[in-house]
């Protein structure tokens, strides 16, 4: 059993923070809207009214945030984050950020003693609920390996990717693939609707074939149902894509694929569908044929 | 037990025609270069002179041919099958090919009284090797459950796509899915290792995911051990590539992913490799990005 | 003064044929619609019932017709052009074609003893009623000498490019770099309103510099006005579009940007402006924006 | 006559602090490496140690930098610019920067009480040697037409755009719109080579047309000649792109061409041609193709 603080308390904040007590562990968390913690707490947690207060015990601190902006805001903005830590603390940096900023994180708080991993995971809503989520980390070996017992509860699967920044890098090479599937499904579905096939049908050769993906069942099925309920908001795969494209200029990587795809995804928040489910941007799509994919 | 005319003895027809004589049919086989015709002797099968002497007591014609032009020639061209058909024979034509080209085969045998199916494959040597195929069919669903029986043992698992055109349909969406997958696995491994993640690392997270598929361990594994011997010739891709963009102009089909990827599968036949794996034209990713990847 | 035929009165025929009557040659006019023919017999034309009573004593035959289609069905088709004309005539066809046509009806006239050229021309409406196009000449040099006296009156420039198809071929090339233009001044334009720029300040920029351009004056002060009033209409810009893709097709010629520029093109289509001016796609590249660029 | 300071003397600076001093200004003028003042000394320059005793006299102060960075290290690193203006002072940012930082820079000066104005240039090497740029201003009118004095000598055109950042804003927009018409003169060329047709009768057709652009005969004709030398350096036009990239998702403005451009220039730079000029990125577009363009 460790002594955890668990920073933020959001879609994902509140699946992982509730996994890990119900594992035992001893967990403080802290919400700057405290009224999201009662849920927690009624679990056994303990409410911190700062982020200093909750990191003050714990042996383990982790956060998973919106954005890179809400990481520096908690590390050394308003959260003050940098100035609560103690040596031998071990920071997770949750959050899909870009690798910089993982970069910065590790070499601030190594400067106070405390080791970091970047730590960003695949998967959303229901697999932090489920503890089903993949994680991918970055930093010290001997550091992952410490905390791998609080990781269980969380994932179905753990993946250390080498040093700091890495695990950060993972998480955008692996949303790079995760747009391509969500265009790839969407132009797919969208010429076999024109093409007066139907949609059902077509799902169910993409649910077999050597190239078939959970992901096609699963974002596929909704559009038929016309579901855009979020379940990873369009907004935040717009953050994405963006740090992808960002990344993929600090190291001039071409990516002419991804560049088509990001901009399809600008026009669906444009749209005005950016709090619907990432796949809500198929709808550009559609509308540039001039059809809509339903069962 | 169907007596069967097997006309061109390619890459896929090879395996096929085996798999037909393994599940006790009686094969007649042609091919323009007889020679190829030995190894199903071997197994039982009847040669023929001519597609006209092929097809003279068969119940089914089958053909599974490289391209659009090669149907034209065996049906109107050389091969003279048109003149050769007789009523209540059943063809089908498995080939890759634009469905217009499926429909004008469907209209002209169905005026010499034999029914036609379009039922292209996905699947490559392998699969057609060991009965593995996923085959998609269009014409009349009597027609279809008919010939089933002789599918059973080419296929994993057949699908009944309506009437004729939408199995060659079905085939172009789902190559067009195939290319979006091979640029994703490209663009992301390329990035990966620019980045400095270990190529394996990566393919082992996309192993696991929601997001993971069949193809990208195929196709990945493959890429870091620099394997690419030809499975799907990169050639034959371009050619779909080609048919796809033919199919969704057709149909006033945007495609803004589609398009930027077959512009570079076109890159990478003028590089020299269409006779290698349709994954080469990922070393136009890589050459792009001045980085190679592998273990 | 030489004798012409001139087939088919659309926007550009009728301008081209009214030149030619001005500039004091003996012009018999066919239109399939026989009312178009009046005009152009009050300007002093003999009208012909069919394109076979048109060419039976022309020195010269001209016809600037929609698509490859059209001129199908003008010289093999319904019009039997290919049957009327005798050796030592001259045909000149002015319309947009694949450069695969005009080699076959190169050949196809050869047979008869015609020479032929492909002289599509760069301009529309006003240009054609202006004599003020520019001219691309594929076929025999002696020929295209020969005509040249005719072009004169039509033309502000004319081309010699070579053997024929090469005057269809230079015809693609120049609307590949259009279609770039009309994407440049879109994008451009749609980025400077969103950014707060004025669009007339921005176009009195684009008015000079070294990359400023004709059309940008043309198309982008339409755009501030609003006006989509057809000049060149977008379905034809669609169609010249889908021609540039297969001829850099056949030559395997990669074009990242045009293939992009192609689906937005097919956008505008599909959203309902195929009857407006070509520039009409530049609402899709607003509506992707969420802004539209007026005065 | 005015006093002006001109810092930095680049390839654009030393063109254009020429032209101040040939006008008659008196002109302070600092560079790092002190060295490249000499010429400038020859013309009748003041050379100061450093840009506090470059500005310690001047009514204006000028520069034109390689990139933000560039301006950030002036401003507020080293060259602590910021330190050492005085109220009443006028600044010109002539460097092409993101409008961000021209704001940041206005806003700053402000609380100096010295006037600020964006004023980035279209036109390189040669305009700058012979007065013959385009500038585009963003600031209080009123200051711009206090300096319109000065910019005359330098300019052909001075265009007023509006507040701080308008300037920069124009100067993105129209580098969008070259780069489009790089990519375009450079598809075009690579077609028609490979479709046969002569490249200088390409750009004889290209010269003429109301698509015609003096961008096409300057590129078009040093491209035929195989003449890459530097006029704007490749690794500039690529800054410039991942400014328009940014600028652009700052205002989430889809751009589909623009961003397909901007890997092909990445992919020049990943080639080693970042020091030739910016016109050698066409080299990626041949060698996709196969091809090269030349007399």
């Amino acid at each position: 059993m460790s002594t955890i603080a668990y920073l933020g308390l959001g879609i994902m904040g509140r699946g992982m923070a509730a996994n890990l007590l119900k594992a035992g562990h001893g967990v403080t968390v802290w919400n700057r809207t405290a009224e999201r913690c009662a849920p927690l707490v009624a679990l056994g947690a303990r409410q911190a009214a700062t982020p200093a207060h909750a990191v003050a015990d714990a042996e383990v601190v982790l956060y998973c945030l919106s954005d890179d902006h809400a990481v520096e805001d908690l590390v050394w903005g308003e959260g003050r984050l940098i100035d609560a830590v103690r040596p031998g603390q071990i920071v997770l940096d949750m959050t899909t950020v870009h690798p910089n900023t993982s970069r910065k994180e590790s070499a601030a708080f190594a400067e106070k003693g405390v080791d970091f991993l970047d730590a960003p995971v695949f998967g959303s809503k229901n697999e932090a609920a489920n503890g089903g989520l993949w994680i991918v980390v970055g930093g010290k070996r001997e550091v992952y390996e410490t905390v791998l017992p609080l990781l269980e509860p969380l994932s179905e699967t753990t993946h250390y990717m080498g040093e700091n920044g890495r695990g950060a890098s993972m998480k955008l090479v692996g949303n790079l693939v995760v747009a391509f599937q969500l265009e790839a499904i969407g132009e797919a579905m969208v010429l076999a609707t024109k093409a007066g096939l139907d949609p059902r049908d077509v799902l169910g050769v993409l649910h077999v074939t050597d190239f078939k993906s959970p992901i096609f069942d699963g974002v596929g099925g909704a559009l038929v149902r016309r579901d855009f309920d979020v379940n990873f908001a369009l907004k935040l795969m717009l953050k994405d894509a963006n740090l992808i494209a960002s990344f993929a200029q600090d190291l001039n990587v071409p990516l002419p694929g991804g560049a088509a795809i990001r901009e399809n995804i600008k026009v669906g928040v444009n749209r005005g569908w950016g709090e619907e489910n990432a796949s809500a941007f198929i709808k550009v799509i559609e509308e540039g044929a001039g059809v809509q994919v339903k069962a």
